[in-house]
């Protein structure tokens, strides 16, 4: 029998118009209740079935005694039985034409020999039908298109661009928790589990089809199927970026590894090579994942790696100038043309290069100006802009939050008024348009740097998914780092077609 | 005449008892009001004399035309006159015989020949008597001791105990700003400016030997006499901690230092030496300025480079392994008997190895449990435990924070009540005791890291000066890199002396 294409089968994954809950039970400390809870909470508008033989309601629900019971079709289940109860659960799906599932539960392959025989008697069951399997071992899918949770964390990840398959589902609904924070969205999302049926490579093929994912972000531990998972990313990138963090690349991290997701490690040397021949970039760290993919999602890339940089104060000119010259990125000399535009805007002394120091120029429409001048620089591939967008932000945030809003408001005649600090606002918003304006008229990507001074998310950097911030320059120019690697590829590929 | 010692002469600096404000004025908008403002807003206890020729009254005190007509002797005199102005100022502090002084006024140095014939001017006049100077071009100076803010920005620090010197005003205040939004304090600060008098080596000394400051932070673009500064650090070391992030490494860093602060920036190679023949520690990163310099205030030092790495999923435990190798920690193999005491604690399937994975706990008792085995473990010198702080504290601001609260209030039964976070509160502060109580049992450091679910600073983040938390395991394991570096440095000098 003909299968069908892995995107046909995964559209039942992602965009289920029906749920059966398998082992939903009213016990709220229970998956089997926290899963379901988290789908309907989250604006599932589909249809939600509860499987238990020994319930009658559940989540004001009518509870099925079978998968087979319930009187529509399904095409999704999730499965939260205990692991001895899941093959026989599996067989009923498949006997009702369940379309895809997802086994949330444990104790499968990751925990030795006798979850792996379990595990292999689930795979067995699908090898003769179209029903695809998520898991086991999987914190679950989210799917902004349906407003899908079916997570086991309540993660309510913002709507976006981005792809996500994690092989590990803590570090993945964390990612998205701080996707969040930062308004930086998700697509879909896949705790992609113990692979038993689906691996990552199903996943991509997925999302490289997919028209609401621009961007696809891995987190990997080891490769199942190498050769295919190589093949798919490979037809992939020319498309769409794909940004991967791999784990375990120490002898202490793969070893780590083979006891969590029983996956088999890539020697680091294989996976550089991998990296070279597939196009994928690179995350370093987890912290990179997410500065990468947002970046990805939100700017035009750059054509080569020449950077103007405006900053509010010289020392973070400097050490954004070692970070771009330590990623390969260059500092570009201005021509004496833009010097003498901004000669016009900026006091006598200023250092008249790059980075363009605003000397703590306190009149901020400077500031839009001088980014203009730099953005619109013939030479400039790139921007990065340090203080601007945060000065406000963050400044707002350490005088309200902090115990010197009521000192101030002690002493006559006050320092800071609420008048004051309502300015302040308006101009990062009116920045933030800026920088859109500037990257759509131009085509250059705007990188913002907003010092941390506060700590606490501002409405301004809560807001990411079309204007991207840092927390620091070095970040900043790694990032850009990433997209420059990614043009470059991109490059190649042209000319080698 | 016998100068007197550098201690002797910032103590009038960092604890003066009476301040006077030479360009003081009532405009808002200058730093004549705004530096003083801040001085009276942050609660200093001294005496503060406006000095300006045409004003009567500010900030509610009697203003005098000249310095020299003030009643009473002053330890510091803050400068914000135009810089053709200073020296004249400067030599009337010198009549009066004022004991300090902190240029706030840029113009000098950095701005070409004509400022660097003013600086040099200025110079000339301290140089047969004891005045010591600030600056020129400088943010000024925080001192916890005596709750003095001489500082342009409006940034309040949390009392504490580094000792910080910035060559950038920015970089510096900013700093202070994250870590009063982590309870990460500073005993003083200076933004050194262009150390036409005072150069980063005096504040060393000071610090030194001032018993307020436990930990010495350095942010360096350039080396004015740096003879003497490796002569002054080389004594420092052996006693307390001197971390330090050196911009101006690269060819483009060291072109955008020269303009910004005037200081000749060194070569890389020839820095690395500095670092060797010193002992400082070097934070690659602004991050990791911060990030190095809370723990040394917190934690103990490892006796050696053996982790135990508690974790609540896999995934962040892989993560970490690779971290702690990439810098040279060993994931230490645990002895079977510290393996069966965790069997008890632990379900059947656990991994049996280090990462000690919790695989989900819910039971936070367990954590608790299984902390206390690994930091008593003697093959153990340093724990990092991740998610379980974390996991309380940012569940809750993202279960508070997010629109999640308002939908699972809405729908019945609830997932998650007021009496579960209040739980969860209570449960971080006693993992955050029991932290604190195991590292003072053992000497080991404990370092945890939260994952930024939310991003936010939550009340747990916010209080740092005795437990620090970590956003990434990457970042953890580098200041526990940092910290052993610092061990091996004193195991050294022991050996050698």
């Amino acid at each position: 029998m003909s299968k069908k294409s892995v995107h046909e089968q995964l559209k039942y994954l992602f965009e289920p118009r029906t749920i059966a809950v398998i082992g939903a039970t009213n016990n709220k400390l229970k998956w089997g209740y926290i899963v379901p809870a988290n789908i309907l909470a989250g604006g599932y508008q589909g249809e939600l079935y509860p499987v238990n033989p020994h319930e009658e309601v559940i989540l004001e629900r009518k509870v099925y005694r079978s998968v087979k019971d319930i009187p529509v079709d399904i095409d999704l289940a999730v499965v939260t039985v205990p692991a001895p109860a899941v093959a026989g659960v599996i067989r009923e799906c498949v006997e009702k034409d369940v379309k895809t599932c997802i086994v949330i539960s444990g104790g499968f392959g990751e925990t030795g020999d006798e979850g792996l025989r379990l595990e292999r008697e689930v795979v067995r069951i699908l090898e003769n039908n179209d029903m695809r399997l998520v898991g086991p071992n999987t914190m679950g899918v989210y799917s902004a298109s349906c407003s899908l949770h079916a997570l086991m964390p309540p993660v309510r990840p913002v709507p976006g661009k981005i792809g996500f398959a994690a092989q590990s589902g803590n570090l993945g609904t964390q990612m998205l928790s701080l996707g969040k924070a930062l308004g930086v969205g998700f697509s879909r999302f896949v705790c992609i589990g113990n692979e038993a049926d689906l691996k990552c490579a199903d996943y991509v093929e997925y999302f490289a089809q997919d028209p609401s994912t621009e961007v696809i972000l891995l987190y990997i531990e080891g490769i199942k199927e190498a050769r295919r998972f190589i093949d798919v990313v490979s037809k992939t990138t020319p498309n769409k970026p794909v940004v991967v963090m791999k784990a375990g690349k120490t002898e202490a991290g793969a070893k780590a590894a083979r006891s969590h997701s029983a996956a088999l490690a890539a020697d680091e040397a294989i996976f550089e090579g991998v990296l070279k021949q597939t196009g994928m970039i690179e995350a370093d760290t987890t912290e990179e994942m997410l500065d990468i993919a947002k970046a990805f999602a939100a700017t035009p890339l750059p054509k080569g790696n020449r950077v103007g940089v405006l900053t509010w104060g010289g020392g973070w000119g400097v050490v954004t100038a070692d970070a771009l010259a330590k990623h390969g990125l260059e500092l570009v000399e201005l021509p004496e043309d833009t010097l003498k535009k901004l000669d016009e805007l900026l006091p006598p002394y200023w250092s008249r290069g790059n980075p363009v120091d605003l000397v703590g120029t306190l009149d901020l429409s400077k500031h839009f100006a001088c980014l203009e001048i730099i953005a619109k620089c013939p030479v400039v591939d790139a921007v990065i802009t340090l203080g601007t967008m945060g000065a406000t932000s963050s400044f707002q945030s350490f005088v309200l939050e902090g115990p010197a809003a009521e000192e101030l408001s002690h002493i006559k005649p006050r320092v800071i008024t609420g008048e004051f600090l309502k300015q302040l606002m308006a101009t990062d918003e009116a920045y933030r348009n800026e920088v859109i304006r500037l990257m759509g008229e131009t085509g250059k990507p705007i990188i913002a740097v907003s010092f941390p001074t506060s700590g606490a998310i501002t409405p301004m950097l809560a807001r990411q998914s079309e204007v991207v911030i840092y927390p620091s320059p070095e970040r900043g120019a790694k990032t850009l780092a990433a997209l420059y690697e990614y043009r470059k590829f991109l490059d190649r590929q042209r000319v080698s077609v």
